[in-house]
């Protein structure tokens, strides 16, 4: 026999279709709307559907934009010689809070064999072309936190997953091609995320992977 | 600066009204669907608009419906004698999986005074109604799992929670009220759920008001 009306299910389904959410939590993200006003419910749902409407992706960097370039790209006061190289948009949310101050580069992804995805499916040739071309008057180059230099640099912030090391490692060999054919391209540093214990994380809880690069990468204090 | 699209910001703003689901998952949830494409959002999104077109309450036992009296109160093969009082739709859903084959009374909430909400506010008195008309002829009553008697039963099926027990308290003194006052519903039965250990739970880890349930309600084995 049916028990839940059919406008109902379609929901529960469709919220079952989302990331870490099971039918369980569906059904009751379902049954709370039920008893949220309708003018509620009326926004929910056209916020859904204008969510992609004016969206695209900014030509320069990837990211999602309403408009092409994006407001960091074409923010004069960003640092442009200093880019952060990361998978995915939600990445940039996370990093503008550091106070991040340079321009980035969305993949759109890792290089992930198991998932068919090769160095073809990401946005890997659009950063080698923008790198080629990459060429900021050194007048303009600003100091950024915890750079050694004042010249141009990448930084490589995949996620520190296997996939995002290979990815890491892929593109940071390509890159060092390029300069070593370009001699205008040879002062560009490449250098990748630090990767240690979390800060509030607990050294005995650590796995020995992390805490191994955690004494790799320590500094002197 | 804004980093975030408004479209995006405004159903990550959405996502984060639901429970349980803070702003770190509302925004996970909305880049996700920013991958998915344009049909997929679009069915979400109807989804969502259409959850309460259809719907109605249902005026027989207050459960949603698209058509009143609902799939359960017009079923001729449900047990006629039996009503399980529940809190909200979302547990009728839990309790038909046990194969109960009665009927149900959706009180839409639990009394708590924190909250402003007094037995006035629930639909207890279409409860004492319904039970001063309930007269099923002798001959349609079947017996039911764990029932005693082939008579009438109401099983107070709230939440073990403070508000569950105290709601279930007072609808079953307010039942027992009825009984005194008209002879013809004095073979009803009042029960209450059990508390006791959740299958696959661990004794070790209960807490002692369970456990003192459990102990109370143990049966010869």
């Amino acid at each position: 026999m049916k028990i839940l009306p059919d406008s109902v299910s379609k929901l529960i389904e469709e919220f079952s279709k989302l990331p870490g959410i099971g039918p369980k939590t569906a059904s009751r993200l379902t049954f709370y709307l039920l008893t949220k006003p309708d003018s509620d419910i009326e926004s929910f749902g056209q916020a859904v559907l204008n969510l992609k409407k004016a969206l695209t992706t900014c030509q320069s960097c990837f990211n999602i934009t309403e408009e092409s370039p994006c407001t960091i790209c074409r923010d004069p006061e960003r640092d442009k010689s200093i880019m952060m190289v990361v998978e995915e948009p939600l990445d940039i949310v996370a990093l503008e809070k550091t106070g991040f101050n340079g321009l980035y580069h969305v993949l759109g992804g890792v290089i992930s064999p198991i998932d068919g995805i090769g160095p073809e499916n990401l946005r890997i040739s659009q950063l080698l072309e923008k790198i080629k071309k990459w060429d900021p008057p050194a007048g303009e180059l600003k100091s950024a936190k915890g750079r050694s230099s004042s010249g141009r640099e990448i930084i490589l912030a995949t996620d520190p997953s296997l996939e995002g090391e290979a990815t890491a490692m892929y593109i940071g060999r390509e890159i060092s091609k390029l300069k070593s054919q370009n001699s205008k391209l040879k002062s560009i540093q490449i250098t990748r995320i630090a990767r240690g214990l979390p800060v509030g994380g607990d050294l005995e809880y650590a796995d020995e992977i992390t805490l191994t690069r955690a004494l790799e990468g320590r500094r002197e204090y």
